[in-house]
């Protein structure tokens, strides 16, 4: 690990600090160039753009800009360490977009201060881009700002930590289900934590047919029922009108385990209380709730998927938010409403149930992946992301009437 | 025109929307190159900062960045035509950062609300950049935004608009007057026009040598005066303690005209009046206080200085903003400071006086530059520019003890 700790460190530091940078896409050697790039040519998009403000999409590069913005609260699974902390992740973020989308996106570290006076820090600046994509705030305040710029801005606002967790989780919980030969409206479902993931991750989930009294969600002080009196308004959502009060209590005869908390928290004792046919999603990264060779050498009829590359199943939201910020993008969404989030959904677990491309089995370093229990999510590297997650994105987007324009013709290839 | 505005239009419409787009400096092809550019590698360098802010510096882009922001209250010459209108103008500002000094600048446009506001959302984000650039902030309200931000930001803070005008005109303007044989300190001074530039460019001929009494500044209601009642508390510092009253009160026997109002305001009458071997900068752009022809057709003993690339001796900020900000950036400057500003003036009037390179004399289209009344202002192709004004500039940071740190060894190649 001293030797990845290194290596990691290099990589930042070299060939320039940092991960990121400018780059011109018109010409600009000449004095002529010049004379178009800045004034007095400039002045032409500017006129059409103060007669015709849709013009900005037309003139500048207002449409493919997505913004990367924290306040630092809540960076990876280390914490609270500060906005500049959370530079090398907010450039990492957009080195994804840019490298899966072609994106063109940059970070913005906001002060810490309060939820109102950085909800109006981003409100202010957020006609500079095409959508905005939150990362490591903490809960509860992440749902508060969320839900304040989704109201005040005309352009997409999206946390990921919450919404792409989420439809990467469903789309592999989805497809375990299936292998498992289990439906999601029956489900059992036991989630550990109730942060800003696991509230998200368990909505999205009853979006795609979950039933809520199904839902055991646990905090630190257990059991998340309807007669404690300490519940914010987001965790009262998933309080259960029922007597169980432990872990226990919850994964007995349960087929579903979300961990969304903190490492070893999940016990093989507690694995063996599970129905037959579990599927056991260990989310914390790097150290999962259950170590998956604990896991497997308990029970033999788990499907399991982590947060790691180096075990098959990796929940890792990089295949959705590129692709879900490129749809709602190429058709100007408004918003990112439920709809095109189930259609993510749908596109990602739609691939993974379909012949890998020999250039994915060679990126990930195996000689086969077919769709079952070691292969219900589809790899990173896989180019049909883009093209099937963006197209039923954007189609989500104009059915549902959130589109300012139509999608563009032919597009991501299909007719 | 019209096929100069439509290639104008081209120009940024293709091949993509916009000017900028982000690049990646580090590989992101493979998935271990991934697991260095963002988890579980980017970890590292977040611990390191956390535990030492500066490393900041080390491991992200923050010290190449200068943001580019506006709130659109004073586009180019066109005024208040909103922060949508002015993305063009502050793309292409990134643009010229890029190509001129290799800074990696993005541009944020603010709503426009009050200045407290706007402060107060520049303020909230600034850690995520090395330097920030105002740009196209009408007067007053620019002048208390910028103190207030220099006051509150812990990085330079500096309105090219301003700054970067006064500098480039000090600059000729000690270049002209060497050429007719004067001193700014004895010169007579009028400066039409009383607003963001006017002003900056005032103060930094009093850094330079200029007497305030010989001063006149008009705006639209003629010299700005000890006895008149409207003054804001900026225009106050340039009251003059006479009897003059008009343009032709002031002109009479001036040395120096400074024009930064608006087209024709200047007649050949008036240039009639001043002292024998006057210079007049007319920087109204694109259409001069007096055009060129009738300038020269009326005075043969005249030094004339224009904003336009297709007269000689052309005034563009471009000769110092990327430059200022290399310098400033290079050595970690917290501000950019007086004596760095006339650093900058010094060191490009000493290029003009130099010998030009073919590669200059070749992208201007001219046969021959010799420092005299046609050439007094370097042209902005000059590679010169970068490394002294640069040099320049980091020198004069340390020197007053503004930077983190010391000069790089053998910085833009200076031992």
């Amino acid at each position: 690990m001293a030797d990845f700790r290194q290596q990691a460190l290099d990589y930042h530091e070299h060939p320039t600090p940092g991960k990121i940078s400018l780059a011109l896409t018109t010409p600009a050697e000449t004095a002529e160039d010049l004379a178009l790039a800045y004034s007095p040519g400039v002045a032409e998009p500017v006129r059409e753009i103060a007669a015709n403000p849709d013009d900005v999409y037309r003139y500048t590069n207002k449409g493919n800009t997505v913004a990367v913005i924290t306040d630092g609260t809540a960076i990876l699974g280390l914490g609270n360490l500060g906005p500049l902390a959370s530079k090398p992740v907010m450039e990492g973020k957009a080195l994804l977009f840019k490298r899966f989308a072609n994106i063109d996106s940059f970070d913005i570290q906001v002060k810490n201060t309060t939820v109102e006076d950085f909800v109006n820090t981003v409100a202010n600046i957020a006609d500079s881009f095409g959508g905005i994509n939150l990362e490591d705030i903490k809960a509860p305040e992440c749902f508060a700002i969320e839900k304040a710029l989704i109201e005040r801005c005309k352009i997409p606002v999206f946390h990921d930590d919450q919404h792409g967790t989420a439809i990467v989780t469903a789309a592999g919980m989805l497809n375990a289900l299936d292998v498992q030969g289990k439906q999601l409206k029956h489900a059992k479902i036991v989630c550990m934590g109730a942060g800003a993931a696991a509230i998200a991750c368990m909505e999205l989930l009853i979006n795609c047919g979950a039933q809520r009294e199904n839902i055991y969600m646990l905090d630190r002080k257990g059991i998340i029922h309807t007669r404690r009196d300490d519940l914010n308004e987001y965790k009262k959502l998933f309080a259960n009108n029922t007597d169980k009060r432990t872990l226990e209590d919850a994964i007995d005869g349960a087929d579903v385990f979300v961990g969304v908390s903190g490492p070893d928290v999940f016990s093989a004792d507690q694995l063996s209380l599970m129905a037959a046919k579990p599927v056991v999603f260990a989310c914390s990264n790097p150290d999962p709730e259950i170590k998956p060779e604990l896991a497997h050498a308990t029970r033999d009829d788990l499907i399991m998927a982590t947060g790691r590359s180096d075990y098959p199943n990796q929940v890792n939201n990089v295949l959705c938010f590129p692709f879900i910020f490129r749809g709602a993008l190429d058709v100007r969404a408004r918003t990112i409403n439920a709809e095109m989030k189930v259609a993510a959904v749908n596109a990602i677990r739609a691939i993974a149930k379909e012949p890998v491309p020999a250039e994915v089995l060679k990126a990930s370093g195996s000689a086969s992946l077919e769709f079952g229990s070691q292969y219900i999510i589809p790899k990173p590297m896989d180019p049909r992301l883009l093209e099937r997650v963006a197209y039923a994105v954007a189609k989500a987007a104009v059915e549902t009437g959130v589109a300012a324009v139509d999608m563009p013709k032919n597009y991501m290839g299909m007719a």
